[in-house]
């Protein structure tokens, strides 16, 4: 194998496949990316047996071949090589040697046999659809934040993608819980999505999959059996095993007559939520909110160091209400509004609380309250 | 206990006092910070027991005063209040409560009694002179890197400020080491420094003095004593002891008779290290120098993940040389380098190197060699 390629497209292919891989692997070749020279392409494939991603790029093929190499080492080399400069990659064959050569620099790093890496077995996909990167980015990641890290309950470590009747018909439909809080996005169903199994996307697959969706005007095609799901770009396939259990009927946390309406600035809400917790270094700082006539108190008491209080002008007609949460969760949902006004809908003090962005019913959110 | 201060100014106080205050304490009102309103100034006192900072801030003292209170959450407040807010702190003196308001927030924190805030006896300074900030934070932002983390040797856990023979005469020096490199850095001998008593200056100290050196055009008061040094603006003073102990006699380290030398552009040199340093893991990872007519070749050789190899071209026309060094130790000396060029001057691959930048002889710098 020998191939010539620019520093910066060889950096870019690396690096995403790098990412890819665990710091901690029993298994050596894991620590490896596979790299595939043939004709004017180069491919590089990372792996942790769940997620494979594999990366093209353009570059002058002198002899094609394959080799598996250390994947950081790989990316720290070129990391550091000066822009612009030309690499080339060569081995041997023989010595099991991967030469890396660019301007003075000269780097001979050990390989393993490219018969050892383990590739992902391709798979029949029941459905098959492109949908736009900005679309994909928001599913994702106005979800990902309430995805459960809880190892027991492991089919809440991931985001739920899947079909489901919204207001207006048919949605592909986000949702992510970890039974305190729980969100769900939707958007509209892009063609041939109409037959998609649901599938739990892993919390890992939904990081590394950002990375294909920065740029906006890019189109995604994306592939979903009942056992994986495949993200792809010209350039970049990311390939991921699904969660293999049951999302819970998350419809049935999702309260539907909960009346009683706040309206309120969410940048200003988030920042005395913010503020006001800081007077408690506990883990689960618990906020009171105080819902009178137009006007909304928060506060946390801590006996040891202290409370705080803040109010603010908001609009709230019904009935005077007192309920409290866990500060960050309310900050998390706070902050996934995009637009000035967030509207919170309460039923009573023991039950699930509902926020949406005004009156946009396509991203919900849900949070349990706490006793304060 | 009441004033008004503008937000911007009480959160420089603040932060400036706050970075003093250890983290984890056992006794409580280390973590608290001293507030003393009086006339129309407040000071913020933190104090870690070893370094004590003093911060002033112009405020409307509406009643003289003074408290303690957590300083960590003061500042995690202070910073979240908006910008340009006013803020009023004020103590009833009778609850053990400080108050803090900002437009719609109320902040109400815990106090311990202004009597049990251990403040730092006031001492008698042998020598007291002023220097420019920029001269001091030459002196110890080049030097501080050769600071010892052994404790076992914990006179070599600071850097050693001194009055010394230069090479134009008297000159104000700080000198670090760690046994494996040295640091020596000279500069003009301020008026009034002559008499001098040479201090180690503490690694704390160091770090928290060089928030009081942003302002290159301020003129900063030191004043040192035996025991005590004390750095001053207008606004902020630090005072430190000093570390207990004696520098040991770095002049026997600093070779003098070293006549190989090699020139180098510092910046390529550093890259040069760096690239080739990636293919070690090892913590102790060792170049290799090989030095030849007007030509440096450096290379790391780890038997299990690879070798690499660079070539610069350099200024060398002594005869040729092999010697090795901890690729950490070369990367650090050579990004203390301002100007263009590196100069090394070495004896044999088993004595000591010493690396100036350019002829410039008030700032060298010392490194041990390891076999390769």
């Amino acid at each position: 194998m020998k191939f010539s390629i620019e520093r910066g497209a060889l950096l870019k292919a690396v690096s995403q496949a790098q990412s890819v891989v665990e710091r901690r692997n029993t298994i050596p070749i894991l620590a490896n990316v596979l790299i595939e020279a043939d004709g004017n392409t180069v491919q590089f494939r990372a792996t942790d047996l769940d997620i494979e991603v594999v990366d093209k790029a353009p570059a002058m093929v002198e002899k094609a071949g394959a080799t598996t190499v250390a994947a950081v080492t790989l990316h720290e080399i070129v990391r550091k090589l000066p822009d612009g400069a030309l690499v080339t990659l060569s081995d041997d064959g023989v010595a099991g040697r991967l030469t890396v050569q660019a301007g003075r620099s000269n780097f001979n790093l050990a390989t393993l046999p490219k018969e050892d890496f383990p590739v992902m077995a391709s798979s029949e996909y029941a459905s098959n659809f492109s949908v736009g990167a900005s679309v994909l980015r928001r599913l994702f990641d106005k979800s990902k934040f309430a995805i459960s890290t809880e190892e027991t309950r492991y089919y809440l470590n991931g985001v739920y993608m899947h079909v489901a009747d919204g207001d207006g018909g048919k949605v592909l439909r986000c949702v992510a819980t970890d039974g305190h809080r729980l969100a769900r996005i939707d958007a509209e169903l892009p063609m041939g999505a109409e037959d998609m199994p649901g599938v739990i996307v892993p919390r890992k697959t939904v990081g590394e999959m950002r990375k294909l969706l920065d740029d906006d005007e890019m189109k995604i095609a994306v592939s979903v059996s009942e056992t994986k799901v495949r993200f792809a770009t010209p350039e970049i396939t990311l390939t991921s095993k699904v969660i293999d259990g049951t999302f819970p009927d998350y419809t049935r946390v999702i309260p539907s007559g909960n009346t009683r309406k706040l309206e309120v600035d969410a940048k200003d809400f988030a920042a005395a939520v913010d503020r006001v917790a800081t007077v408690s270094s506990e883990r689960s700082r618990a906020v009171k909110l105080q819902l009178d006539e137009d006007r909304l108190i928060l506060s946390v008491n801590a006996p040891d160091s202290g409370a705080a209080e803040e109010e603010l002008a908001v609009a709230y007609a019904d009935e005077r209400l007192e309920i409290g949460f866990n500060a960050k969760y309310l900050l998390e949902i706070a902050s996934q509004v995009d637009r000035e006004n967030a509207v919170f809908l309460f039923n009573s003090a023991g039950d699930p609380t509902l926020m949406r962005e005004g009156n946009d019913t396509s991203a919900v959110y849900v949070v349990m309250p706490m006793r304060v």
